[in-house]
């Protein structure tokens, strides 16, 4: 079967390219993709979201270190789908920079290892990387000629991109399902566009539902420390022009009481096979409120983010971060007072001060921790549904699935779209 | 009955004069007073907390107009407590600088509209001014000449300072009770000494239980968007080298698990009669998930803040905010991404762009509302004890308490320490 080419694909989802951001973007809602490859340039192309929301702006490289060591690793494009992706198209540039070395299949390898790296907990990355690596290796042993391989890898490359754009739009029309004319909706963090190629989890569905007509308003939670919702969920929600509230994350019950949150709809780093969910830190805090009043919560998400090997929520592992991400706007608070002669230069390094920080999570006795884990674990029994591409489930189901059947659904959704694995 | 001197009223509470800030602080905690007034120098001190956390230093004025229109409008000083009795210093100032004026009193009573009204909400301050000015109005009806008349007002504007000190004692010793060996406590904003004159509300009890012996340790919430919990309560807290935790607003069911929190303590702004509390945003979700582990959650505060006028804790009025609070860390990451290159002057307005915000809370198509109330109210159902000055109460018997037996309960403290009502 051969697939369907990105562009059919593009145009079938609404999107086409816009000259004033320089990359697609949906007809309806206005958002853009998160990336794409231009075949002529050679270049992969990447929405800047470190610019977001400030600019709305590209950034292109045709050279795959520069697109793993830049791109992916400094964040320029972020959320797992969209770095698998991107992993595809930085081995992409890497084949065709290889393409004129003898030793073309390790140099191959060699560039594989470093782009697999740039992010360390991104399954996708890996899992694209090895896709494309693998293929060019069956290809380089079948005997065929570079050129085919570089093709090859590029179909890899687009059957990545192409699945991930198909997915979001049945994970879509799964939420749509349940949203309904008044809807007020509590979201947090960014589940949304811009952590997918489009459209993906939970705000892909509230923005494709209001610009069809239906009346849907989002209040949406800044989400410290890296204020994703701030920054990228209240701008994409805007680009679709769905009226959106902007609360801090201490003002839940306010918000229910002021807004009348009729649903919180939230998107997800990992599910278990007990159904709990595990998702940016301060998701356990919003399903524990909404329950205490009666609001259904559900969370939204790709099949991909389905973890059959663990079993309990309370195993999954929870990735610390830098403490630097909350003592971030600190440091340029004191960098304005000192500029403005507020404060002396002493006081410049910030508070904390690093002599009084703890060097664990639990500090001693005129000590100060300052703790930072990147996600909560949301237990099934707060939860009411799990949305997928691949269906909705309540959270004890998600035991009734296994990774064949899961690979059997994406694969016949795929085949509707006329795309299929080139592997 | 003659006053005890200010200066024996510190001296009994452990307070001495500490040479490296320039104000009175506790010889066991390290925190400073909040204010004071320097007789020799005919000046009113104020620990400057608009500097704070990053640098420790006074601010003073001998004028009375800067102290209200800068030491209190603009937030030198700030909570209640403490605008109240910077609220009696100013107008001592003023009957000082009035002094040579012919109509002493008619220029006292210009200059006490003034003071008055320096800041719109904090209920203490005007009952401050109305307290000294009455006295002055007495004496001089009296017959006294103006120095008694100035005397008089030092005398009720130190029965402030006092009574304030002498109360938070009392309210330390009800809930230090209630504290045992190994509490792990979070607490919310700043309800701590920074918010009194001296040891006030939730913390007070922590930090001299602390330096006590008690093994305590405290999470402090972030506190959004002014920030008073990482600013000041961990500031405050460490004075006196109690181990703390920061954490940001959304990390409420993550710390409860990594830190095995057993209380909740926090301050208030105000208590009403079915026993519900208004208290800074957030209060209310910490609340919730505290009773959905539950986790004992207790107010602690100045039997003052109960407000028996209002019946229902939903008709205490809420505040609502500027936008600026909340968008003001946002201005600042652009013009510091405008500085690296990052992003261009015309990106430099940062986010939400004006043209895209909504004028009330509610946006329409295409708008972005900040919603920015300033307190929640937490309903009583949720509330374990309410900690006070005057005793402890569960939520449904304040409304037992009448403004006559509070006063009473009161008086009956102050005298133990040697202090009444120069009124």
């Amino acid at each position: 079967m051969k697939n369907l080419a990105i562009s059919s694909v593009l145009k079938k989802l609404g999107l086409s390219f816009d000259n004033d951001i320089g990359i697609y973007s949906h007809e309806k809602t206005g958002i853009p993709l998160t990336l794409f490859f231009d075949d002529e340039k050679e270049q992969l192309i990447l929405l800047d979201q470190t610019k977001l929301p400030y600019e709305t702006t590209i950034w292109s490289t045709s050279d795959w270190k520069e697109a793993a060591l830049v791109g992916i690793k400094e964040m320029v494009t972020r959320g797992s789908q969209a770095i698998g992706v991107a992993g595809g198209y930085s081995m992409l540039l890497a084949a065709i920079s290889c393409s004129k070395k003898a030793d073309f299949l390790y140099a191959l390898e060699s560039c594989a290892a470093i782009i697999r790296n740039a992010r360390p907990t991104a399954a996708p990355l890996p899992w694209a990387v090895d896709m494309t690596l693998n293929y060019a290796c069956r290809l380089a042993k079948e005997g065929e000629p570079i050129d085919q391989i570089i093709q090859g890898v590029k179909e890899v490359a687009d059957y990545i991109l192409s699945s991930d754009l198909v997915l979001n739009c049945y994970l879509r029309e799964e939420g749509k399902k349940f949203l309904v004319d008044g809807d007020v909706v509590m979201t947090h963090c960014n589940g949304g566009s811009l952590s997918s190629t489009y459209g993906g989890h939970a705000l892909g569905m509230l923005e494709e539902s209001f610009v069809e007509g239906l009346d849907i308003k989002v209040v949406a939670k800044e989400t410290r420390p890296r204020c994703q919702g701030y920054k990228l969920t209240v701008w994409e929600l805007n680009r679709a022009g769905v009226p959106t509230t902007i609360i801090t994350d201490n003002m839940i019950t306010s918000a229910i009481r002021e807004y009348h949150v009729s649903k919180a709809i939230l998107g997800v780093d990992r599910v278990v096979r007990d159904g709990s969910v595990a998702n940016k830190i301060g998701s356990a805090d919003i399903a524990h409120i909404m329950q205490t009043h009666g609001i259904p919560f559900y969370y939204a998400t790709s099949y991909s983010t389905i973890d059959l090997e663990i079993e309990y929520g309370k195993d999954i592992p929870i990735e610390e971060r830098s403490k630097d991400e909350i003592t971030y706007f600190y440091r340029l608070e004191a960098e304005q007072k000192k500029k403005d002669g507020a404060i002396s230069q002493e006081a410049l390094s910030g508070w904390p001060p690093t002599e009084l920080l703890a060097h664990t999570n639990h500090p001693g006795k005129g000590q100060i921790a300052i703790y930072n884990p990147a996600f909560d674990v949301t237990p099934p029994k707060l939860i009411d549904l799990i949305i997928t591409d691949i269906g909705v489930f309540a959270p004890d189901q998600i035991r009734t699935l296994s990774d064949s059947l899961m690979r059997q659904e994406v694969k016949e959704r795929l085949e509707k779209w006329g795309i299929s694995s080139p592997n």
